[in-house]
């Protein structure tokens, strides 16, 4: 791979390092991070160096370089995923005990839903979903839930190009697909049958800010074979304004600290 | 405050200005940064300017500045963060389920137990965490379970400072903390009993990673009155080995994606 080093800002090519890790390569060589980034070695061992004394990186036993907790540390108080993970835990754990499947949580990032929050068994139903990972937006509950009260010109940019079908009933026609996102923005809720996977029915709503703008999308997936979907659209709307109401309230914080306020941010890529 | 910008690399500033943000300061303005970090204001514009072209910063309504779900994203490869919370959570799941209390997951950063993941209900006992906080060693289950095992150098620097007394109950004098880690290395548990809170009684374990270090502590938080610790420990130690099982396997990943191996990587702080 071409080296791409020169134009780019210092904090570019730090970046292109952290991004070199993926939940598939989370531990690294120096040689495999130039490889995946295209940056010369010297200049990864320079960055990687740096990175490691501030905590950002880690080394492990096997002498490999992955992600620091220090970096998870600062990346906890974005608002729009651990602040807004903090209000809905309560309610998706009263979900998922309802259900004893997967109940997840979604906010927009770029062209993708990421999955903020997931609640889970093991006996659960088949599920591609980890906390940390991007969802395509024409395939799941929380991507359509957001597509759907996204601008018209990202709605029309991501519906423009190819979409690729999981299984035989994803949809990927634009038409179709612009139906299904205005059934969502009239009924509040989005039943997706097999869109991902075979055996598995998402049943998705909106959470809305207190302002009344859709910040994040809540779902549970459960078994196709006698799901009862309308059932779980009930479920997930007392639950969606639960969160509404938690993010609109002061937050008590007890003990040594004091009372504060959750942080309440609008999504303005919405 | 003195501007302190000379000398500092350009990865040094633009993680000073990340580090401006915490809990209690999540939305911040340029000045604020500005005063908080003591980077000259122009600079910070620039730093800024930057990290809101790549997401790791993001606007919110009322214009201020907030932390970019882009950084969480990337930080969410940390095998020390999300990776141990993701073998961890079925097991807190279940911890939770019988005792309806708080159930925490920590991890040693620097000279604090870091919380990585918690489970709680609205009616459970007083409890000051939240996830991404950091935790005095000396006062908490998890802080003292990560200390019982860090290097002698650690426990010597740690113990030679003075230490704040949450309650009457904190233990704080460095011979009794030497007893209490020298019980937790034996006995293989810790109650703090009212150490950080005076109506809270924490039990926490050590959980070992698959060739035998301490990676984590979990723990339990009760009401004082009437808490029969030793039914908490057997259950914690139960979680404990189910959660060093879960990491040492491998992880079928469902659906699109393929098999892949759970990251494990030793602490090397530890």
């Amino acid at each position: 791979m071409a080296h791409k080093s020169a134009g780019r800002s210092a904090l570019a090519r730090v970046l292109a390092v952290l991004e070199t890790f993926d939940q598939d390569n989370s531990a690294l060589t120096v040689s495999r991070i130039s490889k995946r980034s295209g940056l010369p070695v010297p200049t990864v061992y320079r960055i990687v160096a740096e990175l490691l004394e501030m905590g950002l990186l880690e080394r492990g036993s096997d002498r490999r370089l992955h992600v620091g907790v220090r970096l998870w540390e600062i990346a906890s108080r974005a608002p729009r995923a651990l602040g807004l993970r903090e209000a809905a835990m309560p309610f998706m754990e009263d979900l998922h005990a309802a259900t004893r499947q997967h109940t997840q949580l979604y906010v927009l990032e770029g062209c993708d839903a990421l999955v903020i929050e997931r609640l889970s068994t093991r006996s659960a139903v088949t599920n591609v979903t980890q906390v940390g990972d991007r969802q395509p937006l024409h395939a799941t509950t929380g991507g359509l839930v957001l597509l759907a009260h996204a601008s018209l010109h990202m709605q029309d940019s991501f519906l423009s190009a190819p979409m690729r079908a999981y299984t035989p009933n994803t949809p990927t026609d634009p038409a179709e697909l612009r139906r299904i996102l205005a059934n969502i923005r009239t009924r509040g809720y989005v039943v997706c049958d097999g869109y991902i996977t075979p055996d598995a029915l998402g049943v998705g709503t909106p959470v809305y800010s207190p302002s009344g703008d859709v910040i994040a999308a809540l779902s549970v997936v459960v078994p196709r074979d006698g799901a009862q979907p309308m059932t779980h659209v009930r479920a997930l709307r007392l639950s969606s304004r639960g969160i509404t109401d938690a993010l609109g309230k002061p937050q008590v914080r007890h003990g040594p600290q004091n009372i504060r306020l959750f942080p309440f941010v609008n999504n303005e890529q919405l």
